[in-house]
C-alpha cells in the first residue's frame, strides 16, 4: 500500500528530490524520516495523509494532543472566538480570553488541589518554560547549580539543553553546557539502590564537589528519556531533600502533565507539592503553542518584564485551553476513563512482553504513557516501521531509541485502542526472526 | 474616561486585587502595567477593551501583527482549515499546510531575491530561532565566540540572552552569560566613527583578546534597543568582515522582517546576503506563534532532530502565513504602500521634533518602525500614558525606555495613521511643562 | 609554656595587633591561626620558633618536605650551586641544572618504571601542573568535560578549582566553575558498592547527561580530602574505563608522590600507568617551588610556548631535586624504610583507634600519609591544639576537618616518630571528656 | 662561533636528538628554540653557556631578574640563611623571614607611597596572583564580569588566561574562556581617540550588553603585548571609571613593577592608587618564585585559607626579597640610575629608528622596558637571531612577535648597556636587505 522511503532515499533518491521538502526544508527534520508521507487531515485519534490513507495516532504530537486532533468542542470554541474577532496576539496584556483561562484553571485545577501557585505565561514552548523556571530558581536562591537527572529531557535552548541528558542533543550546543549537576534517576543504579541516598550525601558533604543547587529539576515520568517512571517514595525523598537544603523543587510536567498519567499533574501520584511546575504541550488542548510556569507564590520574585517573549499571549490557545479544562476537568470522569484505558494498555503490553521475552525486556511508563523496551533498538525500529505500514503511528524513545512509545490521545475510543494495539501486536509478530 | 492604574496601584491597591490577574498571574507581566485594561476584540489597527473603548494600535503585538488584527483573508483561510479538520500540530512531519507554505515562500520570497537558503522550522518563538542559529553557526565553524552588538535584543533563553544587551534582562539569567563578544553598533561611538574599523582590527589582531567568532549576529534595525537603524555601508562592511574571517553573518529579522522596514527582509536595503536569517513575529501573519531560520544551503549541516521542539509544526500558522504571503507579496504594491506611509510617518515625526526641540532629541528608525527619542524617559512615559488615555497604544523602547515607538500595522489606513499621529501630537503638547 | 592565641584573639586582641602580620598580612592566612608562633629554624623533622621552642613536624609543609627540612645533602648541593654562580631563573631555556635533573629523573625514576613519558616543567605550583594537564587533555581529545571525584583537591586557580571538591574553596571562585563532572570516589557509596560501575554506566549511556570526558583526574590517595586511599581494583577499573572511552588518565600525585605512600609514585601500588602525572610539592626536595607534568609521549601535543610561565625554570629547585633523587632513589632502601615506618605508624594509630573507639572512627590513608578520623571535628581540633602545646605540629584535613593527619618527613628517625606519636597519644588522652 | 639550530632542526635533526632535552622534555618549550644552547653560569648582566661563551642578557628572565643574576648582596643573604638552617617552606605560617620582608616592604615601599594595602602571599607565580585578584574582586563586588584590555597578558591558568589577550595562548585552554570583557587599550583605536570614552559609555549604558564589572584589570605597560605604555591621563580616566561604577582597579605590575619602569610600581607615573596590585617576577630579587597581591585594606575580605597554595611561604624568596629592598630602595638613587639609563636607552633606540625608518616603525615602552617595533616580524626575528650569534640575548614580543624587547637588568653597567646596544645596532645593520 504505502511506499516507504528510508532515510537514505529521503536524502538522496531522485524520486522525492523534487518535493519542496527536499528542496527547501532543512535536513534537521527527523519524524518525517520515520513517517515519510504528507499528512493532511486529522480528527480525534485518526490522521489521514494526502493520498487518503488513514492512520491511528499513538504519537499525539509528542504529547501535545492529549484530547485528540480537532476535538469538536475545542474547535468550536476557537471558531466562535475567530468569528467575533477576539484579540489574537497580546503579549502579556490582560485579555478576556486570558482572564477566562486563569479563572478556569484556578477553579478546576489549582483550587481543588490546594495549590496556591501563580501562573507565569512564558514564550509558548516547553523549553522556554524550563528556562524561566531555572532563571527564577537561581534568582530566588542566589545559587547557580541545578540538579537534573540521567535520561532527563527538558528542551533545546541553551539553559534547558544543559539539563537535557541526551548526548546527541547536547553536542548540538556547539559549546560546553554549564550550570547543571547530573544525578541518577530512580532505578538508575539498579533495583534496591535508592539513588536519593547518593544525592543527599553529596549535598550534605561540604567537600563532595557538588555545589548546593538552586533547584532540583525532575520529570515524574521521563518521556523522551525512555518512559521511566519515578516511584512515589523516591519523589517524596527528592522533595524532602529540597526542603533540607532550601532548594526549589521543579517538576517538568510538560509531557507527563494535562492528564497523561491519569491525573492532571504527573506529580499528583506522589503526593508532593513542587515549588515550580512547567506545563506546555497539551495545555492548550488542540496543539496551539502555549506554555506556563506555576510558581509557589513566595517565589514569584520576577521584576516586570524580566523574562518576556512575543507570543506569551496566544489567545487562540487560551480559548481552547479553557474549553479543554471545562470539558474534561470538571469532575473525575475523565481521570477514571484514563485509568481504565491505562489498565487495558498495561494488560495488552504485558501480553506482548510475555509473548516475546527474548525481544522485549520490559514494559515501561505510567498511565497512557507506556511502552515496550526492546532488547535491540533495530528491532524496535523495524516494529514501528512495520506498524506504520499497517496504519499505526508510534515513535521510539530512550537512549538508543529502544522503547516503542504508546502515547495515544487520552480520548481514544476503546475500539481504536484495541485496533492500535492489534496492529502493534501484528507488527511484532511479523518482524520476528524465524 | 479611563481610570489609569499606575504600577504601584496595580500591585497594591485594593481596587483591582480581586481580579484573577492580581490573584493568579505572575508579577512578571509588564505591558499590562502600562495599558491596564482588559482587551477583548481587535480588527485591523483597532482594538477594543472589555468596556467597549476603542484604541488605535501602534504596538502591533511588538511587531507580530504587521498585517493587523484578524485580517479577513487570513482569518478566512484559518476558518476554512479548521472546517475541514486540517491537521493541527505535526512536529516536523510533512503536511499539506507546510508544503503550501514552503512552496509559496519559495516562489514569492526566496526565488525573487535569489536566495538559495533552506528553511528550518524551530520552536515557534524568536528566541528559539536565535538559539538554533547560534548552534548551527558554532557547529559549522567549530568556534564558540559570537559577535553581537550594543543595544541588541535577541531573546530570553540562555543562549539568546547572552546576545541580548539589556542589563535588566541579562541579570535575570541568574548566572553569567557566555559565548558572546559585544561590539559597538553603527553610530555607537558617534558620528564619523565607523565602528566596523574597530571590529575588523580586533578580529585581525591575533592578540586582541577577541576570539575569532562563529558568527556575527546583527539586527539591521534594532527594535527593542531603541530603533537604531544600521547604515548600508556599515552592514556591507559587516558582511565583508564575515567573509574575511570565515564567520557566518546572521541577520535577526524577527522584528524588522516581514515588510516592517518597507521590504520583506530588513537586510534588503543594504544589498547584503546573510548566511542565516531568523524570522518570527509577523511571519504567521495573524499572531500565531511561528519561527523559522533560513540557512544558506551549505550550512544546513544539522543532523536529524539535532534541534527539535514540539510546536515547530504549527499548521494554523502555516495556513495564515501562506495566505499572508499570497495576499501581500505577489507584487510590489504592498512595499510601495509601506514606503508611502513611512514617508508620511517620517514627515509627521519630523514636525514633532521640530516643534519640541528641547524635549525630543531625534527621530529614529526606518520604514514603519520609527519613533521619537525623548531627552527625558519620564517625559516619554508621560506622553505614552496620555496617548493611551486618548485611545492610542504606543510603547517605549531603548536603554532607558526613552524612545516612543510607532509600530502600527503595515495595513493601517491613511486616516487611521493620521488619527494616531494626531493623538501622539496632542499628547506631546498636553504634557508640555509650562 | 606556649601562649596560644585563638583565632578571635589573633584578629582582635590588642596584644598582637602591633605585629606586622596583623598590620600588613591578609586575613587569608589559615595555618598561622592554628600554630600561632613565629617559626625560625628547621632541620630534618624538627622546627624551632623564634623563642627557641622545639616542635616535631608532622605537617611537612603539606607534603612539600618529604626529605625533611634543610637536608644536609640537598643544602650542600644548593650552596655549591650558589657559590659557582649557577644560573638561577631560566624560563624554559636549556641549563646544566635542568639537564642534570632530566637525566637523573630519567635514569632513576622513569626508566626503572618503564615510563616513556616526557617532562613538562610548568609554573612551579601544583595547581599550575593541574591546569596544564587539563589543557592538554582537552586539546588532545577535543572534549571539554573532565571527570573528578568527591573530596578531591587539585588547587585554587580557576581550572584546577573546578576540579577541587571543597565547597568552601569553590565559593571563593566568585563565579560558577565549569568543565568538570563529579563522580563518587572509591568507597563513597559505602562498602560493597563499586563506584566505577556507576561511572562506567553514565559514560556508556548516551543519554546519561554526562558528556564523554577528555580525562579522568584522580588522586590515588586524597590528601586534603581526608586521607581516603583508593583500592587497587578500583584504580585499575578507572584505567580500563579511560581506555574504553578514549579518555586520558591523569594521576594527581602532587601530595601522594615523591615517596609519600611508600613508592615514588602513588599509583605504583595499583599497577596502572597514567597518561599524565602531576608532581609538585616534594619534587624539589627542600621546599623550593617546582612542578612538572609527565606526559605520555604521544600526548605531548603542545605547540611551543602554548602553556608558559616565568618561574618554570627554577634552577635552585632543579639542583636540590637532582640531589634528592640521587640520595634517596638509587636503590630500594628508602622505600623499605618508608614501608617499615608506615607499618609502625599504622600499628600505633590502630592502638589509638582501639583505645578511643567512641572518639575515633577509623584510621585512614596509606604509607606515611595516614591519620585518624574523629567522630567530632571539634575533638580533632582540640587534640591538634593540645599536641601543638606539647610540641607537635599536626594538621587536620577532610570535609569537616575531622581527620588528624600524620604526614611527617619520610626521613624521620624512629625515635622522633615514636616521640611524635607519644605526644599525639597523650594529647588524645588529655582531651578526653571525663 | 655558535652553531645556531633553528626550530625545525631542533625538532628533527639527528644532531641534537640524543640530548635529554630532546628525549625527555616536552615540546612546549619555546625560549630554548630561540637560544639553542645550554646555559650554565650567570652574574649580573652576563650569562655563560656550557661551552664558556658569554652573553649579555637583555631578557632578564622575562623581567624576573631586575637586579641581575646572582647579585652578591642577595646571594650572601641566602647563603647566610641556608647556613643557619633558616626555615625553608612554611605555607602561610609566620616566620622570621616573612616578618622581615613584611616590615621592610612596609617601611621602604608601602609607607613612603602612603599605601595602606595589606599583603597576600599567593602561590609563587604571577598567574596565581592574578587568579587571587580576580577572585577577591568578584567576591567583594558580587559581580562576575572583569574588564581586561587588548594585547594584555596576565597568565596561563584558566582564570588569568581568560584575561590574557593572545589568541595562541587562549586556544590552549581547550574550552571557552569566560568572565572577561575585552576593551581597547590606550592608543588601540589610533591617536586622538580616548578609548576610555568607549569604556565609560558601555558601562553607563544599561543596554550596552557589557555587564558591570567587578574590576578593571590593567598593565600600565604591556610587557608581552608589545611594550605599549598607557598614558597618565588614560590611566587616571580608568581609575575614575572604577570609582564611578564601584569596580576595583587592579594593576598587574608583575612585569612592570619592582623598578622596571623607573619607579617601584609601574602605576606611580600616573598618580593613581589601585585597589589591588599584583607583583611577582622580580619581587624576590634573584629569580626565586614569589608572588604577592596588595589589597586595599577594606577589600581584604578573604576567609581563612579561602585561597591557598603550598609554596606561598617560600622563605628563600623572602630573604632575598628583603635584601633587595634594603639594598636598592632605601633612597631614590636607584630610581635615578634607572632614569638615566632609560634616557640613554631611548636615545640609542631613537637613533636606530631614525637610521632604519623603513624597517623600524617606532620605539615602544617606558623605563628599562623599551623596544623597537619592526614592520616585518621576520625581520625582528632575524635581528634577534643575529644578535644572539653576536652574544646578546634579546627576545621579541607583540601580537606577531614584531617588537624586539630590551629588558636588561636594571643594575646593568653603562659599559654593558652600550655594548649590548652596539650589538643590537650591528645586528640590525648586518641584516639589512641590500
Amino acid at each position: 500500500m504505502l511506499k516507504l522511503v528510508n532515510e537514505f532515499q529521503l536524502d538522496e533518491s531522485s524520486g522525492d528530490r523534487d518535493s519542496v521538502f527536499e528542496r527547501r526544508e532543512s535536513r534537521v527534520r527527523s519524524y518525517s524520516r520515520h513517517f515519510p508521507v504528507v499528512f493532511d487531515r486529522a480528527s480525534g485519534c485518526e490522521v489521514w495523509d494526502s493520498e487518503g490513507n488513514r492512520y491511528l495516532d499513538f504519537l499525539s504530537s509528542a504529547g501535545a494532543l492529549n484530547y485528540g486532533h480537532n476535538h469538536p468542542v475545542l474547535k468550536q470554541a476557537l471558531l466562535d472566538y475567530l468569528a467575533r474577532d477576539g484579540i489574537d496576539s497580546s503579549l502579556d496584556l490582560h485579555t478576556d480570553a486570558k482572564c477566562s483561562f486563569l479563572e478556569t484553571f484556578e477553579t478546576l485545577i489549582l483550587k481543588p488541589r490546594h495549590l496556591d501557585h501563580v501562573v507565569q505565561f512564558t514564550g509558548p514552548t516547553g523549553t522556554n518554560a524550563i528556562e524561566a523556571s531555572l532563571k527564577i530558581a537561581r534568582k530566588v536562591t542566589g545559587r547557580t547549580n541545578v540538579i537534573a537527572f540521567t535520561n532527563g529531557f527538558h528542551g533545546m535552548t541553551m539553559g534547558a539543553l544543559a539539563a537535557t541528558a541526551n548526548r546527541y542533543h547536547r553536542q548540538g550546543a556547539g559549546m560546553p553546557l554549564s550550570g547543571i549537576t547530573r544525578m541518577p534517576y530512580d532505578g538508575y543504579l539498579g533495583q534496591g539502590i535508592d539513588t536519593t541516598d547518593y544525592l543527599r550525601k553529596v549535598l550534605s558533604d561540604a567537600s563532595s564537589g557538588v555545589d548546593l543547587p538552586a533547584a532540583i529539576l525532575v520529570e515524574t515520568v521521563q518521556g523522551e528519556g525512555g518512559l521511566r517512571a519515578a516511584g512515589r517514595e523516591w519523589l517524596q525523598s527528592i522533595e524532602r531533600i529540597c526542603r533540607e537544603i532550601d532548594a526549589l523543587l521543579i517538576c517538568d510536567d510538560i509531557q507527563s502533565g494535562s492528564g497523561r498519567t491519569g491525573k492532571f499533574f504527573g506529580f499528583e501520584h506522589a503526593g508532593i507539592e513542587p515549588d515550580i511546575v512547567t506545563l506546555s504541550k497539551s495545555i492548550s488542548g488542540n496543539g496551539q503553542p502555549m506554555a506556563l510556569v506555576l510558581l509557589r507564590r513566595e517565589f514569584d520574585q520576577w521584576k516586570p518584564g524580566e523574562h518576556n517573549g512575543t507570543f506569551r499571549g496566544n489567545n487562540h490557545a487560551f480559548v481552547t485551553a479553557t474549553a479543554a479544562l471545562q470539558n474534561f476537568w470538571t469532575n473525575s470522569r475523565f481521570e477514571q476513563q484514563i485509568k481504565r484505558k491505562a489498565m487495558f494498555l498495561s494488560e495488552r503490553l504485558d501480553d506482548l512482553v510475555d509473548s516475546h521475552p527474548d525481544r522485549i525486556i520490559e514494559i515501561r511508563g505510567r498511565g497512557l504513557m507506556q511502552g515496550l523496551c526492546f532488547a535491540d533498538p533495530a528491532d524496535a525500529e523495524l516494529v514501528t516501521q512495520t506498524a506504520f505500514q499497517k496504519g499505526l503511528i508510534a515513535e521510539r524513545v530512550g537512549s538508543r531509541d529502544e522503547v516503542v512509545k504508546c502515547m495515544m490521545p487520552l480520548t481514544i475510543s476503546d475500539d481504536q485502542l484495541a485496533e492500535g494495539l492489534d496492529i502493534l501486536k501484528d507488527s511484532i509478530s511479523a518482524t520476528a526472526r524465524i
